[in-house]
């Protein structure tokens, strides 16, 4: 067992000495030194009983907290700058837990070069972690830029985290490898901050794909005014065989699953090629799934037997289907 | 009964039309416009359980989220520009407590002049509000800044929101008049921003007094490497009677209550007439309490039997007294 001293203290020792600039963790408030352009804002809770999955430890927990942010920043073309932290603790906690999210918290600034500069701690009935992250643009990638035409871009496949959440949560069965990619989806997700600000130049919208593939399909052809035809469904490796073995519904756990930590975008037609070498260079990977169309709002895909609709499903905290 | 979507467009109604550079609530991310100086942030979480007495409705709750935020940066002499807002709401939760939130959010805005940004709904097994601010100054008032002989000063009498609490939690007694006072020193919490502002060039260390005025007259101690000698307790008027009628420790009630939003700071000897003058001509007040000793992390009081003990008590989170 611990107390708020105690955090305090392990969360000094995770952030380490601050860069020149930036304010050490332990007054009111943090300082971050300004860079060029507007400054670039994101909150994100994770709540245990809908965010931790059986088998998430405290330390993955602290850094998919991070990750939630890191994902909406890479969406965008923003480097992330610094981040808070606001932790809401179980009573009773004890020291390796607490240990176990500073860890976290160090495993996410390594991974994404980003700064932990200060948080505050609560006590609450289940485990929740505020994530408040900070950067500069001079413009990002909005959600309202597609034109009918552009091509419908993803930096990934889909499918591996919703498979991994049936593992971890309902025992689905699945081979040894595509089980361990899938859990490891879930527990360590991996937003990728390179891949997102090499793309910004190319994409006309975009956003991330935590509610899921329709979702995000649905929110932009919303906020630009268009369609989307989608030609192929983006099926990560094995996940039509894990879908068949358990009798789910394959369309679905890509269509539908969430927790996908894959940036959603549209480029214009003549600047694809660009787009494909950009993510390539900076280690990551473009899939066109299909086209932006005029007919407003209507989102749809091309099967053998003919134009089906994706419907706007996915995850929609408090709603109940 | 309502879901995210619903959430959402309340606080997009709250936040009304965003100033120019600013970007409307709706995106991945937010974006405000620059101004000199280095960024300032500061995030707090209200947890239901801890922070929402009975009586404290939806609104004041949002609000209250606002002001724990408000009273740091107040405490830093810096005002703020803008913040976002993490929900977690309870499942079930009615379209009712959301506009209440969302209208709590409303009154922070016009209260303090900040601007809701944006923010993120989650589902959670108690109502969770997590504020995060942003604003922009050169340079904050810190902790670490106080020298032996300056004068400890507050910009409040302390005792009514604990006071408040005894009230609203243990049904203690107390003449209406009072009762109504504490009440609402709980219920709508109001750190002053102009008083912080106008008073910041003349503090050499500060800081807010959300867990009482023993732990910051110790943690300014401890920063600066100093100790205080508090010659009087700067009780709210019918605080002694109030503690008298109910058999409560009234020192205790002064020292060591939290839930208070008042500036614990330090003056220069030779400033302390031109701070007084300040505070008062921002609407406020500033209190000599005693003074800053050499005496490193000493927190002493002097009383008619002599100098007696400041214990370093006062609200930690997670631990059991």
């Amino acid at each position: 067992m611990t107390d708020e001293l105690e955090v305090i203290a392990a969360m000094v020792k995770a952030a380490g000495k601050p860069p020149s600039g930036y304010t050490a963790i332990g007054d009111d408030v943090a300082m971050v030194p300004p860079r060029p352009g507007r400054v670039v804002m994101k909150t994100d809770m994770l709540v245990e009983h809908t965010d931790m999955p059986p088998g998430m430890t405290y330390r993955q927990a602290a850094r998919k907290a991070v990750a939630m942010c890191v994902s909406d920043f890479a969406a965008k073309g923003t480097r992330p700058d610094a981040f808070m932290v606001s932790l809401g603790l179980r009573s009773g906690v004890g020291k390796g837990e607490v240990d176990g999210l500073a860890r976290g918290l160090r495993d996410a600034e390594e991974r994404w070069g980003t700064h932990l500069i200060g948080g505050d701690t609560n006590e609450a009935e289940e485990l929740v972690i505020g994530c408040s992250m900070v950067g500069f643009a001079h413009k990002v990638v909005d959600r309202a830029g597609a034109s009918p035409g552009d091509v419908a871009v993803v930096t990934g496949q889909f499918g591996l985290p919703p498979a991994g959440l049936k593992i971890l949560m309902a025992g689905a069965r699945a081979e040894a490898h595509f089980a361990q990619r899938a859990r490891k989806s879930v527990l360590r997700p991996d937003p990728d901050i390179e891949v997102g600000v090499a793309l910004a130049p190319y994409l006309t919208a975009s956003m991330d794909s935590s509610d899921g593939l329709a979702r995000s399909l649905h929110t932009l052809a919303k906020a630009s005014g268009v369609g989307f035809v989608v030609e192929r469904l983006p099926a990560a490796e094995g996940v039509m065989e894990f879908a068949a073995a358990n009798a789910l519904d394959a369309d679905k756990l890509i269509l539908e699953g969430g927790e996908e930590y894959v940036i959603v975008g549209t480029v214009k037609p003549t600047e694809i090629r660009a787009a494909l070498k950009a993510a390539r260079k900076a280690g990551g990977e473009l899939i066109p799934l299909g086209r932006a169309t005029e007919r407003k709002g209507e989102v749809v895909r091309l099967t053998e037997g003919g134009v089906k609709d994706i419907r706007d499903g996915g995850w929609t905290h408090l709603r109940r289907s």
